[in-house]
């Protein structure tokens, strides 16, 4: 290897400028004129900045003036009076459950869950099934900026393959449960094929292969341990729902003798892979516990609140060090995958339930649905700022919408008052997905098609 | 008057169809071809319905079975594929304070108010500014489907004329308050003031001009009782804000030994014309008293969260037969006008609030941005609902968005999953203000550039 080939790529990387090699250096895309927010440590927010990327990767971030003249790309975009921000990242979804959007709504939980979303799971999830859910939610997704899932679902094998095609970046889950599935009818079956999925993706560049153990009220002790080893074996996220409802955290007490994140705790369950979606009804001590873990949390304010599930203590959370990201959760409970409502809904949220106006300020929302998002799912080396050395999941949003102005602060604009439509143009890994809102790795009309369909047959099996 | 001239318009307004009548008739304007929702007592929804418009009145409602033939009109818009909806109703605004979206946020309340909002109006809110304002916010109304909106502020007949000229429906209130303000430095002048306001515009086809007395802590016991006589000397609607936070019923109960719906109807300063925004602090008894009097009440969910005021009773509210409608309050404490949000609030914000993933359907937020927002208002004889005889505020609005598929229930689709930016015309008291999302009674670029201005003098004045 011949140190002068790979100098100027350090120095990128690095954003080191020695005299003498101030050269100008190809790269394959720069992002001009845009008010960067970059989310790193110090919180940089760039008036008039500039991104270059290279080979999928951040190699500057600084602005006109710093890096004016050092980069030459045969791809300029304009971002002048745009934001360009980090790519969101949805902690928590189920994304086939599109097609189940708005099956049932506004009903008592187990009545929805016996009579809708069980028997439709049951009547219509295949393979194929999967696959069309998933190019519906990528494309919502990537309309709204989304450019990194946290999914846990069954056929995840499928849903990795689609999103890999639709150059997204995804931590995807196996499930393991405790009972027949469309994919694997035991607990076993599914836990070797969860280490066939991890084994099949593990180096690919945008999947992030996981397993994903339902719940610790559906999933046997036995279990949990044996995935927890498998998760050390193969250094593999693990995606867990954890004290979701009230009820589930009386059924582990009884069961168990403790509530769930100390139940997890004392099985060794936690480690620094885990992601526990919801969190919501979990004590001071068991926020103690996931932070001595490392365990990241999935909030998901929105589905939360409409299956009345409760409202997790996300202040508490983060005051105590816990990395805590947003998630839109399936679309059957909530209906949509729009992170931006997820920041406004989180901000808003945690100010009435603790009665302090201050909490969850706009920057901490902002940041719950992007660095701190990353930290949730352990990929913040990946993803989550604009640094120099990071993956280029970049977002270019508009900010001269009417709704948007005046700007007074970018916090408030980006979190109280932007929108997923007010995103124009996506970039995924160094590679553009959207366009000035035109998607460009997924065929739209084919997924409205597709959409109709499954609906037509989602409803015959449920014998409507 | 010529009984045969007159006739074909009565049958027409009431929709009966004469056997060797049923000549085709000439009106405006045709929609076809949509999904009507219609919010009539019957809640019928029309798969492909049509609706005929003609001196900016709707003159029927149908399937287009039910209407072939019957009418010609010189403007035929095709929604096919497009759900055809009531205009939506925004019940409490502060409309110029879109001039102050975003120039402070998560503070605490008494910090918020005495170091930006009050200074920020003191050194700015002029006519000219109320109109900028006015503009800016009528904008972001209009492209989010709002046909009617609810204010109360200061220069209201500014808010009139900027209101009349883009071609909206009001109820527009004039404040009146205890200490100096932009416009008055007394309540005496203020009172005259609103006096005038209201026989200017009491026969106006679009301006409901109202009075509007700030809240109980800030106005003496005897202006309430002199404005509750405007009222029904002049038949004019009064608003005010209500028992917003518990300091407020705190101050009331110890100034006046009452909370403050219960020191309200004591000073006889409640009637059938009152909105009461807010509501959030209110007792059984005094929801009763609210349906005594036959006021209505402006519910701002997000306002309310973002301030952490408390979460109103609304469940109780409508099951005590109160007519509650949507608001989104001021931008300054939202920060955005955009009802579609408010809904989707509405409805999740109750179940998590209550425990009861029941309550607030999503059937009963649309009703509360539509046709129980037209009662809380006093004006559900004009507008609210698609029937013939009202006035025609109707709003065109996308269903294939791919956040919205597939669709299983309407109500649904509306309420969880369509945003704002999928309203693509709006037709207000007959008359297109927006089609295919272009602004047909504003000037855009003059409205952003305004904006721009007015926030730098904000700035300034603010000492940054």
């Amino acid at each position: 290897m011949n140190i002068r080939n790979i100098l100027p790529a350090i120095l990128l990387a690095t954003g080191i400028c020695l005299p003498g090699t101030a050269q100008v250096a190809s790269v394959d895309m720069l992002i001009r004129g845009g008010l960067v927010v970059t989310m790193d440590k110090d919180r940089r927010v760039l008036d008039t900045g500039m991104v270059a990327v290279r080979g999928g990767v951040i190699v500057a971030v600084g602005t006109e003036r710093e890096l004016a003249g050092r980069f030459r790309a045969p791809l300029v975009i304009d971002a002048a009076g745009k934001a360009v921000i980090p790519g969101l990242i949805n902690t928590h979804t189920h994304i086939p459950m599109t097609l189940f959007r708005g099956i049932a709504d506004d009903l008592e939980l187990h009545e929805w869950l016996t009579k809708y979303i069980f028997p439709a799971e049951a009547g219509n999830v295949t393979e194929a099934f999967v696959r069309a859910g998933t190019r519906l939610g990528l494309a919502e997704m990537i309309r709204g900026g989304t450019t990194t899932y946290c999914d846990m679902y069954y056929f995840e094998d499928a849903i990795a393959g689609e999103t890999a095609k639709a150059g997204v970046r995804g931590v995807l889950g196996q499930t393991v449960i405790g009972f027949p599935v469309p994919d694997y009818k035991t607990p076993e079956d599914a836990l070797a094929g969860a280490e066939r999925f991890i084994r099949k993706w593990k180096d690919h560049p945008l999947i992030i292969p996981a397993i994903a153990p339902h719940a610790p009220y559906t999933v046997a002790t036995e279990y949990l341990k044996r995935i927890r080893a498998l998760s050390d074996r193969l250094q593999a996220p693990v995606l867990i729902h954890v004290s979701e409802t009230q009820a589930e955290v009386d059924t582990i007490r009884q069961r168990y003798g403790a509530p769930p994140v100390r139940y997890l705790a004392d099985i060794g369950a936690l480690n620094e892979r885990t992601v526990a979606a919801h969190a919501v009804h979990v004590s001071d001590a068991e926020i103690d516990l996931l932070r001595q873990a490392g365990a990241g949390v999935a909030h998901n304010p929105q589905s939360n609140m409409k299956l009345a599930s409760g409202i997790a203590p996300v202040p508490a959370l983060l005051a105590k060090g816990v990395a805590v990201g947003l998630g839109t959760d399936g679309a059957a409970s909530n209906n949509d995958l729009d992170l931006w409502e997820e920041m406004d809904m989180a901000a808003k949220l945690h100010k009435v339930a603790t009665g302090d106006p201050r909490a969850v300020p706009a920057a901490q929302a902002f940041a719950m649905a992007t660095i701190t998002g990353a930290e949730a799912l352990h990929i913040a080396h990946l993803t989550g700022s604009l640094e120099a050395g990071k993956r280029a999941d970049i977002v270019i949003a508009d900010l001269d919408r009417f709704h948007q102005l005046p700007r007074y602060n970018i916090y408030s604009t980006l979190v109280y008052t932007t929108k997923a439509s007010d995103v124009r143009t996506v970039i995924i890994n160094g590679r553009l997905v959207m366009r000035d809102r035109r998607l460009l790795t997924l065929d739209e009309p084919a997924i409205r098609r597709e959409a109709a369909q499954y609906r037509d047959a989602v409803l015959r099996s449920l014998g409507q």
